[in-house]
């Protein structure tokens, strides 16, 4: 059996009951260590589970699958993907590939970013899709993300933004000699997904938001240091959110009083918040 | 402390280790039980916690939250939300008053439908604005969700449905004569809610969906005993799924192949699920 197990967003200690269970009795045990991070060293994990846990990067997941499914026809493989296995990364072609296989798997879900940012208290109901931010570089700045934005921002849509990470990423440089050097990790904070979000504006020119438009920041959603800042994009972009992992939400239009009064609490100044949503926000839907 | 503990979606193990040890540690624990359900008894749970349950009605959540809320500036309140506390439901209302109160309160994630909902293999990016489908009456047909799909449907979006659920309501006869009766629970199934569906299409025939539109019913997500079909609104008017809680995706056109190859597995007839997928789905962004 091929278990896929959801960690949670913050430590150990967010995985489900019914998760250790599974991951105790696992034969072996792997992490998805590339598309998201848990907040804490793999050592703790292994000493919380009582076994070895093998990282598993990019490569292994999307090359090596068949290694990671070896023997789970016959014995309990343990496939651990912080947040849900199905969440901000769809672990799809793993399952399917243990479909062909004969291979029975079992997902237990978590917390995933996609539900978890409800902790801002804006209500799920009233966010579009969800978009990416990628580190914009000197020649690569790609704006696709900004339509899909103004899909939601037209609706009168809230639209929640997950921010780059980049884990064991040879760099261009490196990649072009055949080198595989790793950069050291990189993780994308709200004041810099912010200050690209004004840049693609700067540059499309469609009016979809600006420097006045509310949104709020989220740091280490569900840790004991959990991080809510609410602010305009201008503001944001010269926060300062501590550790990852960082996301950030672009208010609709339809915000509705009640998500207003939670959301102020966290602004960087209240007069500016209440200034910019009096012009802007709080439409009926 | 107040503490808000999501307990997840299927039953009494899907808490989180974190959460457990917060209600270990409670002087009162009170069960949401209104707006979802666990698929266990309160007994069980109980005997899990090794502490006593109140159940809290809508009328005490609502109406009742300074009682909830009496004390928990010097103890450890627990209050406990199916799925995620921030999720389908919000309760900032409830985290606004402890504000109030100067109560400090704490929020442990978990799975909610909004995201476990990945289950069926649909990428949750590719999701729009999720809707909530009510009992339908003799009167009262309500098709105001129906717009909100229209939206999703013309962005080539998945949309979510959430399905009604009727617990410790009056009946309005009750209700009428000042009786506080309570109906019996009710928990709309996926044939209701594709029935209910087509009923709103032949009333509104704004061709937003139809009888060959392609959905899939989950039923039980994340329960040992999970279901999922997929199928056409008819189809799946016909469905059986078994016992709650269900939900329904209504499957949008920009349906990558990852995903038509997951589902796929799960149709009613895979003949008309690929004749419908051909002529219908599959459009690239």
């Amino acid at each position: 059996m091929l278990y896929l197990v959801g960690l949670g967003l913050a430590d150990e200690t967010d995985i489900t009951v019914k998760g250790l269970e599974a991951v105790k009795k696992a034969e072996r045990v792997y992490l998805e260590a590339y598309t998201s991070i848990l907040l804490v060293e793999k050592e703790k994990l292994e000493a919380f589970y009582g076994r070895p846990v093998i990282v598993a990067d990019r490569e292994l997941v999307e090359s090596g699958s068949d290694e990671i499914l070896a023997d789970a026809d016959k014995t309990d493989i343990a496939f651990l993907v912080v947040g849900d296995p199905f969440g901000a990364t769809t672990h799809t072609d793993l399952v399917l590939r243990a479909r062909e296989l004969g291979i029975e798997s079992k997902v237990i879900p978590n917390a995933s970013i996609m539900s978890g940012i409800g902790c801002t208290g804006l209500q799920l109901y009233n966010f579009g899709q969800t978009v990416s931010m990628v580190f914009f570089t000197e020649n690569w700045k790609p704006s696709s993300y900004y339509d899909r934005v103004k899909e939601n921002v037209d609706l009168g849509l809230h639209t929640l933004v997950l921010l780059d990470i980049k884990v064991k990423e040879p760099s261009l440089e490196n990649l072009a000699r055949g080198r595989m050097i790793y950069e050291p990790p990189r993780y994308m904070t709200v004041a810099q997904c912010a200050s690209q979000m004004l840049e693609t504006e700067e540059e499309r020119k469609e009016g979809v938001f600006g420097p006045d438009s509310l949104a709020v920041g989220a740091a280490r959603v569900g840790a004991a240091d959990q991080k809510l800042i609410a602010g305009t994009l201008k503001e944001l972009a010269e926060v300062e959110m501590g550790r990852p992992l960082h996301s950030l939400v672009l208010l609709g239009r339809k915000t509705h009083d009640l998500e207003r009064d939670y959301i102020r609490e966290f602004a960087v100044d209240q007069a500016t918040f209440d200034a910019c949503w009096q012009r802007a926000y709080g439409a009926s839907s």
